[in-house]
């Protein structure tokens, strides 16, 4: 990529205030894993479900709706066009996606939190869409634009987050056609993370990348990725156009999509992980490949978003053997592509951030990691089935987190954590809390919960006997408590605020 | 192994209760895997630490203490003795180990559950040890004998369970010299999956031989395993003679031991991976290779239980990262030596089954599973460190060990499942609900937890808003009104009874 250069009113002092917010707040680098991802299809199977996605772009197709000039576009690429049926003859949406990078750097206004996203790495960002949200003190309520900046508040706090998503919870009190850039305000100014862009209007993504020039400078954002947006396909196999029309902005500007089946199992795609993931495949070929007709070689990442279903009720559920199946092997499929891969996350169908949110939570976030996952979002913070932000369930899942970053690091094996001079020192019977080794590693030998609690029964009680949302509920609020906005240039962020009043000035309030 | 035959009181009838017993409860079989385990150590780093282990054995040695007949076995087998330190050559220990079988089977009085213990399969057992109890309704408080014939019967009752287990609470209204005679009488006739015998005394062990061959038959338990138990190693590095005086019982009778490093990382082995990793193979080896002095051939399993330490208060934790890494590195080590594996459990240290018991065990129970565990202790109802045996967190877990089944078994590759006809059925924009495919397949398409809930949220506030643990006490209620013991001979129950009370009238009452 492109060595990061501010110009205009971006420009300035970064490094001087990178230096400020990392003594104000601990952040870890985005995961670089260590340990190998978990192949669980053969080479085999791998082959006969490639197969079978040609087979469905081929002889199925897929739709691009209320879209004309994506129609022409596949036209000329060589798709066979009928109505607005779109049927990919075999090996052309693979060749197509060729020209996206395996990797790329999505910038943030603080360069110490750019993250590469691609190869080996894991960037985990927050839960995404909730138009409720829960909180110990005030329980479920729709979610607000306070709401929204808490939670940007926290995700910036937060030492194993390493971007600031997008629409962390919906602001349902300001209008639909202006929360975008409500939302986009909050992040560039309460975060110095990197940040999505708003795809629920072309327009809007337009302003997305408006503000972001104002944030970055006009000539960054065209030289450089400083977004990376949801574009979520109509699964089965359907490519609206407003999506489609977000991701057309995106591209055309560098920025990245991310482009996403999002699929009930059993409703949206077949009932069987290996039709799941034949249909997830021939999404993404068709996706990234349209992505890669408006500009080669803008960036993407393949996602899929997948939960199983309750044939009973039709409820979707999550932490699944299903879904975590489903999850390793599109990892596989989408390295094969030579994509960035986007899964798992934080999921669960509780409607407490109780102990199911929480076994299903792990059981995901433990699959994604393993799967080699490239960007995780919903990594913190989603109840209900998505249609939640929790404050706790955020911290606590931000906490674990950190598990996540410990196991990634792998084993360190020489002769010095051998330790057998250590182990001779101490001899059988003996016990190594005050031997050398110890005193000279205990520092960093082991991860530590700054949210869980392990202190003895007896102590736990006189501290109140909290259960975890409780311990969850004050690490919060203390956090809140101490946070401090990260500096930005005061002309940047009076440029913003004038660009957002314009843009509000200059519609009528719609809701829905 | 010899083919099962009962005899005498033991004799008659199995198949016929079999049955009986899986017409009214369901059970699965133990898994075996269809996917791989994750190799988290290269070859190189499991070389340096076979090589430190090796140093170990013959540099420092392991202690066998009060356990003269130990060091003359030794001794005869060519290690250096000093002391009670016993210095075993370079590859001596590695090679004595070759006698031990990699897998071997478990029977249970019920054929339909024996356990296959040893390569690609894993067996889960519930919880050992604790001496509190805790459920919703009464809190927490010790552990008497009714708590204990509580979760024998939970654990017969879980589908997922495969073992009855041992000590899976301490019943404390019993002597301590008399527990292990109700603890297994329970386990016998209570339930008709396999259970583990008494290690506290040596005498306690040939107590649970002694009535295991009333409950089988002599000569089959002469020819069969029917227990398998718990033998830790006192880390560092030392074997003492009440520990080894029940393995000696059990390796003699052809009975199977895990032979356990009980670690607690920083305290009782190097605050490193590597180092703890070391430790602990030195130790498998040279507890293994003292089962093979007594008795070749005597199946054995070799374990891990190893916890991080918070360095601060010096408390266990649980699901940590570094828990998680020594599960992987130890499960490769292990398989090198060809012998089966036992580690990981449901291990948390919180004391309410909340979303850390939760985290913490889905942690724990997703890394047992992928790093190639055979047997699984503690694989549900663990809390507290294990200090409290959780009703709640019983069947919570058990629940949860549905999704290791389901993931192990793998993804089904072929014509059927691509479901590339479905795909071509629906189209573009339909969905799958009512296909001829998802007609054929949902009933087994997904796994289904038996306690958590799905439903939507109003749904769920109707029926009494009630988060996990609400919802596990009402499943542990459920099924304990619904427990039927399974159909066992009345002249054998009624010969184990004799010998309890026999057993009981000939000592007085020793607490502690």
């Amino acid at each position: 990529m492109a060595e990061r250069k501010r110009r205009g009113r971006g420009g300035g002092g970064a490094a001087r205030r990178a230096e400020r917010g990392t003594l104000k707040i601990e952040a870890e680098r985005f995961i670089t894993r260590n340990i190998p991802n978990l192949d669980i299809l053969n080479e085999e199977a791998l082959e006969l479900i490639e197969a079978g996605a040609e087979t469905v772009l081929e002889e199925i197709g897929v739709n691009f709706v209320e879209n004309p000039a994506a129609l022409e576009r596949w036209r000329q690429a060589g798709a066979d066009v009928d109505g607005e049926r779109v049927r990919i003859p075999k090996g052309l949406a693979r060749a197509l996606c060729k020209t996206a990078p395996a990797s790329f750097t999505q910038h943030a206004r603080n360069p110490a939190r750019n993250v590469d996203i691609g190869g080996r790495n894991l960037v985990l960002a927050p839960v995404y869409g909730p138009p409720f949200m829960r909180d110990l003190a005030g329980g479920r309520r729709y979610a607000v634009m306070a709401d929204f900046e808490k939670f940007v508040k926290l995700a910036y706090m937060s030492k194993y987050l390493h971007h600031s998503g997008g629409t962390v919870c919906e602001p349902t009190d300001v209008p639909v056609n202006k929360r975008h850039l409500d939302m986009l305000l909050a992040h560039m100014t309460l975060s110095d993370k990197p940040y999505m862009g708003s795809v629920t209007e072309p327009s809007r993504a337009r302003d997305s990348v408006e503000m972001s020039e104002i944030l970055f400078g006009r000539d960054f954002v065209a030289q450089n990725c400083v977004m990376t947006s949801l574009i979520n396909v109509n699964s089965p196999l359907t490519f609206d156009g407003t999506m489609m029309g977000a991701l057309e902005i995106y591209a055309e500007a560098g920025q990245a999509a991310i482009i996403s089946p999002f699929i009930v199992g059993g409703a949206m795609a077949p009932v069987t992980v290996a039709g799941t993931l034949t249909q997830v495949l021939a999404e993404v070929l068709a996706g990234v490949a349209y992505s890669q007709l408006i500009r080669p070689g803008a960036p993407v990442i393949a996602g899929a978003f997948v939960t199983s279903i309750d044939m009973n009720s039709g409820a979707p559920t999550f932490g699944t053997p299903e879904a975590a199946q489903i999850t390793y092997g599109a990892g596989q499929l989408v390295r094969r592509l030579g994509l960035p891969y986007r899964s798992a996350g934080a999921f669960n169908g509780s409607k407490l951030p109780d102990a199911q949110a929480a076994y299903e939570s792990a059981n995901s976030l433990n699959a994604g990691l393993l799967a080699g996952v490239n960007f995780m979002l919903h990594a913190a913070g989603w109840l209900e089935g998505g249609l939640v932000a929790s404050v706790e369930k955020f911290v606590m899942d931000a906490d674990q987190l950190g598990v996540l970053h410990g196991l990634a690091r792998g084993v360190e094996v020489d002769a010095d954590t051998l330790a057998l001079d250590a182990i001779g020192e101490v001899g059988p019977g003996g016990h190594y809390l005050g031997c050398a080794h110890t005193q000279a590693n205990f520092k960093n030998a082991f991860w530590r919960s700054d949210v869980l609690d392990n202190k003895p029964f007896e102590t736990w009680e006189d501290d109140g006997a909290r259960d975890t949302q409780a311990l969850a509920a004050a690490r919060a609020e203390a956090l809140l408590a101490a946070y401090e906005k990260p500096p930005i240039d005061p002309g940047t962020e009076e440029a913003l605020r004038d660009y957002v009043a314009r843009k509000k000035a200059a519609m009528p309030d719609a809701f829905g």
